[in-house]
């Protein structure tokens, strides 16, 4: 494949191997809404991006940060009317646990405030997380990734139990409710050997709907019991909503989609439309905990330019209807790529919720084996087609299309006829 | 002393313990230059922000930041010409040996990049660090804060050694260049027990000018010989320039101010004059070692928006000639706070580099014991004079003058007025 001068250039200035998408890939200079424009200006249809929740180049966002960046950014040991303010609204949206925040800069730092935090409550270590997690790129948290199945993290501290699948069960054949006392089997297990082991249980952290995971189908009711389960054990549930918070399921929050009740709610990506803002709430309590044992500070974190950005993109999620739009759009959009995609070679299950879908691509049905390079050359192209969106998933099997909230259903034929070419070209071979 | 319902909302909102500076608490509503305005209207004289470099309510970065997160602002894995051409102009202000960039959010999340590339440059896992050291708050960093002299860190990789200090030093009556071997020999030994206890050198980490130390006076020579030994014995050098990088001592960077040449240098705070922006700069063979073993991937760095406001910080510094300023002012400075407190009882020491001071505070001359107490309440004073400043350093008892760039001559004189009051009403007691 041909580089361009300006690849070329980025290797050195970022150093060989700081990721790309696509093989051909794009150069992007402009966005607006859901779409994003290249140098030629060729319009792409992005479906990838949930950061840019509230559109691409939203108007409101950019003021609100340029207002407040000529008014006031400093760090957060001065008293500051916004922060407050800000952190009183974020509360009010979740259920009646989350009374208090601790503002950071990324997802990766607050998840590990989180678990700092489960610590400092329960005065325990162990972790138990999905065999497949993504919580971040650094400290404890990096040590999540991908831990596998019963197996030891970093001190020995972290347990993997394998994540909830009805696609590919623990016990093929299974009813719902049978395998659901499979995987809280596995759940239970993790956490007796994190207490065999003399480590007890601090956390039992989760993204909300499993998104790195490959946004499984869950079965019914099995959060809810984890968390039951894990609160008799005496630790804290952290649903880690960075990926599925403000709205992406159709709902406010993941865990609400997914029925369940975290102690512990950790917030990034879309929270200031591209502003490194993240959260970890909590109760008051447990908050308070935390800040006795780490004195924690973040100098970019509670600043007046997070608070003002982050109420600003409250406003439009709620001024544009974004959450509503997520179910009614996601929901619009899941059926008709199920009558589309019907019957098409490759394509072994279509699943998801709200603005956030998943398209497993499999060698053939019967065996369901995931084929990530034909996911992959799916993703070229329909990069190729005009749209943008990835493969994922623990097998990289999986696309993913999870389009800034503003998609709508003017957007849908678009990504429809692509799907007829690049299945067809795919077809014809 | 009286709380306000502000600070009582605040301590709901972001849990109780959410550190906030001075007995009674500035409430801030705007900043221009190197003013901050509270609620009253009245203006403080800022000596504590080095975020706002390029000064508070800069329009040049506020309207940059404007126009780009209304043009794009997204992920760093498509090709974008702007975080290029930052990286670019970043590393032509550095010397030869920085060409590549890894863009982070905050100087936690850059020194957590630079030691893991240190360690995957080196294949080895041991930190030296000073016994004062601050890198961040989070992850493998946190373990250097404070580590003591000659203990052991987290799983035993980071060894301190006592930071160098003309004021205290570790021989007192030695020459500078005793003094100089007497520390070397230190560094020496942690470096000797690492790689006793198997786990080599990795990294020397400091803080270019020590500022968390209380900036002390260096004996001349330290930092170049430490660079030679830790070369000698297979390690990097990591240049920590978060507080004393872009200008702030009169140079462009700290290491400059103190003659070494680190082989990662890690930036931050100012560099986004309150965006979350930082860096690990390295040649580009370490940073594609760092690349290969990691995948490092952050949602929030490497943006067009970083890229945008960093440049523009950049275009203000050199605009403002706010180099050859922190150098000039700062100087000035110095010496009329020198002939200002000269006598004064309760100070012990004055001394700094550019427009970064330490006023020493120690309760007799004599036996230079330090009075954090004393540092406080002067502390207290100044605010109730109108001076934003703080108390820090490893006793807690030193002043830090650390003004936005922009400070100028002109400023000096409130300054100057308020120390006669300041140290006048202690003078009295």
């Amino acid at each position: 494949m041909h580089r361009s001068p300006l690849q070329e250039r980025r290797d050195l200035a970022l150093g060989p191997g700081a990721e790309l998408f696509y093989d051909d890939p794009v150069e992007i200079v402009r966005g607006e809404g859901c779409y994003i424009f290249d140098r030629s200006g060729r319009r792409y249809l992005d479906l990838y991006n949930n950061v840019p929740c509230v559109g691409h180049g939203n108007r409101a966002v950019a003021e609100a940060m340029a207002t407040q960046q000529a008014t006031l950014n400093v760090h957060s040991r001065y008293l500051h009317e916004g922060i407050v303010a800000y952190a009183e609204r974020l509360c009010a949206l979740h259920h009646d646990g989350i009374e208090s925040v601790v503002f950071c800069c990324t997802g990766t730092e607050a998840n590990e405030v989180a678990l700092a935090m489960a610590r400092a409550v329960t005065g325990q270590a162990g972790i138990v997380c999905s065999d497949a997690a993504y919580h971040g790129n650094a400290g404890l948290v990096a040590g999540l990734t991908e831990v596998g199945s019963d197996t030891q993290g970093p001190a020995g501290v972290v347990r993997g139990f394998p994540y909830p699948d009805c696609y590919r069960p623990l016990e093929p054949g299974a009813s719902d409710d049978e395998l659901c006392a499979a995987y809280l089997a596995r759940v239970e297990a993790a956490i007796a050997r994190l207490k065999r082991d003399g480590h007890g249980l601090a956390a039992f952290i989760v993204c909300s709907i499993f998104a790195n995971e490959g946004l499984p189908r869950v079965p019914a009711g099995f959060l809810a019991a984890a968390t039951e389960l894990v609160h008799r054990e005496g630790g804290l549930v952290i649903g880690d909503e960075v990926q599925c918070g403000f709205g992406r399921t159709g709902y406010w929050w993941g865990y609400e989609a997914m029925a369940f009740t975290p102690d512990i709610v950790v917030m990034g990506k879309p929270m200031g439309n591209g502003l490194p803002l993240a959260a970890a709430a909590s109760t008051r309590e447990n908050v308070a905990a935390f800040r006795r044992q780490t004195d924690y500070f973040n100098t970019f974190a509670s600043t007046p330019l997070q608070a003002a950005v982050g109420m600003t993109v409250l406003d439009e999620i709620e001024r544009l209807a974004l959450v509503v739009n997520a179910a009614s759009t996601g929901g619009y959009l899941l059926e008709a790529l199920g009558s589309r995609l019907a019957g098409v070679a490759g394509v072994g299950d279509i699943r998801g919720c709200g603005l956030f879908l998943a398209v497993e691509i499999v060698r053939d049905l019967s065996s369901g084996e995931p084929d990530p390079a034909a996911a992959r050359d799916l993703a070229n192209r329909f990069r190729a087609a005009g749209i943008l969106l990835g493969a994922a998933g623990v097998h990289g099997n999986v696309l993913k299309l999870r389009p800034p909230l503003v998609f709508g259903r003017d957007d849908v034929p678009a990504l429809l006829e692509a799907c007829d070419t690049v299945f067809g070209i795919r077809g014809e071979r």
